[in-house]
């Protein structure tokens, strides 16, 4: 079938690859006029000549919202528009009515996998009404991996980014729990070949996870990772997955772990530490490190 | 080889199982006699007539001394005792010069892979002596999965216990991850098929694990875990991972998350909710649910 | 000087009391007939006859916007009104807007103190202007504790709610401290007499606040809190205090923690541990308690 | 009543002048000769010339053992040795056996109060036999602030320092807890002047207390703690306090919290977040802050 699709970057042009490669016409614009097959969104539509016409969005967030009201005016009736990019669950109700308003479908589809998806296939977590699914199962199936997992319609507009979000939670969660018992190992000086330990545990264990099969290849380009700086940053979804939990009363205390040391490695120097700091010399007059001596020391 | 194995329980039987699967010979004792090869130790070491004598302990660890003590009487210089219980690392030196004094060798090992240990392989963590753990191989082997991962060497005495201990601790942490998640998903109302969207994410995501897949079979059987009550033990290993973070100035919120969970999902009541209670009260007029009232509840 | 007080419950009716006991005329509104002096919210307005005409508003927030609402068709220009309620911050600019544009001038005040501040006085916090603030300061002063503190004009619209909001999170988690170290002592049995030793920690040590004053009263009135529950209830406040920190990504790990405790406090069963106790049963054939055996065990 | 004083560090030396100032004759022992009244505790033994002999022992940790030991061999049955120090509990019961075994009594007594212990009183928490705390009271009431509170007889042997140490972590979450809020409204700016909100707290909140008060005396020296480094120290007894609630089962989120933000604090790159880097690097071709670079941009 037809495709179009919307941004051609590290996820998009991968999953245009895999598509075409299932057999599927895609044709995709980008504003990178190097990369991209039209050279704006109503030359693509134009390029879509079976009906419905099937759009696939994956843009970064800020430009999610211009996209779909250019292409609300550029589609028709009974069209279809899918936005595949890591967006807030909370908007897809909203955007779905303003696009039923013109007659155009709508949805919603968390993509997991990386930049392994093109090799091994992308989970997809769809949200919205089962028959404009049906059309577009196609493509669905070229995206997944073989076989009966990877894809699930997990509900209505909304759900299949709230899938995917809860997927990213949990996965900060999961990495968090990697990390602290790597950063013990590696403290502790009673294992003596680390990345072996880890590489030992890829089968028979109860750990044993694709995850932890990254992290031997990691510590395989460099066992202790030297030259990583110890700095995360966060995609938006592991924040509002701890949004969404505290809106429901979940108790979600390991997520929220993870959130707040991917924040905490990203300051230069913690306030609240500058606080205990300052209470503790206030009481006790336990001595506090200067900012000024810190520049010293480098 | 020959091994002598003392602990016949759900571990040890089927890792004798496995063994003798390999082409082993495996005398087993456990204070079971219906189940035991022998009436002793005495007779179990007398039926092992290759020498150096190898003695796999997989005991309870509050059984583990005095049968480390009785083997010390009854075994000769050169022989090797294999302790397989979830013990804490920080007593393996100790028994190792203990046993080491009378020329008997020790080995710790960790074990990992549950009741799917007999069918698909245990990983093995162990710390001793590399010409010991040379002895044992053909046995390790024996229990080990299939390929080139679930066996290490990891050091010297204690470091295959305290490798296993880590596993332990982050295994805690990755299950805590997947029970927020599934919390959350079951609690939002948004995702309508929560057990299809587990099982979709076992292949292409992020989070595919070896616990993924044995969650999914858990819904299989009961889509809400409506059987199960909300309480879960710990063996002990999560509490020693944290100590052993704490003793080296190691963060762990993740793991600590998930230990002190399994904590409050044993208790009745909870004090220190009480007394948060009793200050709200105190400060705020804020009603208590008095402990009467829930009697009359149920 | 006269004011006019809607919301005479709880915090309204003692707020009543300690104004008029400073010599100023209030006249209040209370939808309960029988407290309120007026019968509505025209007549409340008609009774103030000094200009301009101040207004407190100390409602539920669900009861908050029809209020503002009617009270902007009854004021005038120039007049002020003052929203006292545990009202979420980010919604003042948009008051204060609306309200600008009839003329009519608006004071966010987070108002702290409990069922104390009748005796002792209420700690204030507004955001609004300037010149709005200095023509109810003699209302503030009657309602603030004598002395140098007690009030604080914390910034602009937003401002006053945003400082009791982050008060109120942090009360959260100095409450749990104090909660999590008594349920240690009273598990502990190390130290004979608890009460004894909250009480004796009263002076002199770095811990004394009011906070553990009202403890030792709680305990003095119960000394092992056996009639109550272990059940608390969360007004929002927390909840924000946890959302605006993670918009920021400041880390708040000890106030997110007193809020999961507070929501596990609430559940009946715990559904992440329902599946932290199926997972064990997958991999380990660990025994999970049934939900039928805990009901049979009542 | 006379005391042998060892130790007249930061503590030892104000806790000296506060009994000598209540009419008691102190000599004390200091391995600083300028500062000690005796030039070994041979002499400060043979200068108590009253009996029971009570000495009180003020050192850092490492010094208990040996100065315990000695005064074994100085002191006669029936007199007192106290330890102050913030030793950890568990181990006085061995010390209070050790001495008993030649007639010496023990008392483990925890002083709270840091430098304003001189002129407020020290809060003190006593372990040890009703008998022999009877005879240091002149000291306790000395040492301790005027009124009824400030001091407590705990229990038996250990009691006093388990008492101090929950005492302390109980104090790490509550400064956890002000330095959370401090960092949001920091970092918020919706508040235009913090440190006037902070000290507006110190009277009719709930959250007032003395740490509070030092809190604003800190931002009154230096309003954003510009001169001071984020970098936490602890000293232990916040680490014991998670130690004892892990062995006991008491969930302590909050304490344990606070305990791994200092930790982290002091790491000058954070292991665990290498980690995490490394493995979104892996999956999602994330870019990594390289350490070169890092150094780059000083």
């Amino acid at each position: 079938m037809q495709l179009g699709l919307i941004g051609l970057g590290k996820m998009g042009g991968n999953m245009a690859t895999r598509i075409r490669a299932a057999g599927h016409e895609v044709i995709g614009y980008d504003t990178n006029p190097e990369i991209s097959d039209v050279k704006d969104l109503a030359e693509l539509v134009s390029r879509l000549t079976d009906g419905p016409r099937v759009v696939w969005v994956m843009v970064p967030v800020q430009a999610l919202e211009p996209v779909i009201k250019d292409l609300a005016g550029l589609l028709a009736p009974g069209d279809i528009i899918i936005d595949g990019g890591n967006t807030r669950w909370d908007g897809d109700a909203g955007r779905a009515e303003f696009l039923g308003s013109k007659g155009i479908k709508f949805i919603d589809c968390g993509v997991s996998g990386g930049v392994w998806g093109l090799e091994n296939g992308y989970a997809l977590m769809c949200g919205g009404d089962a028959e404009d699914v049906a059309v577009v199962q196609p493509i669905f199936d070229a995206l997944k991996p073989p076989g009966e997992f990877g894809f699930v319609h997990a509900g209505s507009h909304g759900a299949g980014h709230f899938a995917k979000m809860v997927h990213n939670g949990m996965e900060y969660a999961i990495m968090q729990a990697y990390a602290e018992g790597w950063e013990l190992l590696e403290t502790a000086d009673v294992v003596t070949d680390v990345p072996a330990t880890f590489n030992s545990w890829r089968e028979g264990t109860v750990i044993r996870s694709w995850l932890l099969d990254l992290l031997v290849r990691a510590l395989q380009e460099d066992p202790q990772l030297t030259e990583i700086r110890g700095y995360a940053e966060d995609s938006g979804e592991g924040r509002w997955t701890v949004d969404a939990a505290i809106d429901l009363a979940v108790p979600v205390p390991a997520i929220s772990a993870a959130l707040f040391a991917r924040f905490v490695s990203r300051q230069p120097d913690s306030p609240a530490m500058k606080m205990v700091a300052a209470m503790r010399n206030q009481f006790g007059g336990h001595a506090v490190q200067k900012e000024a001596a810190q520049i010293d020391e480098i």
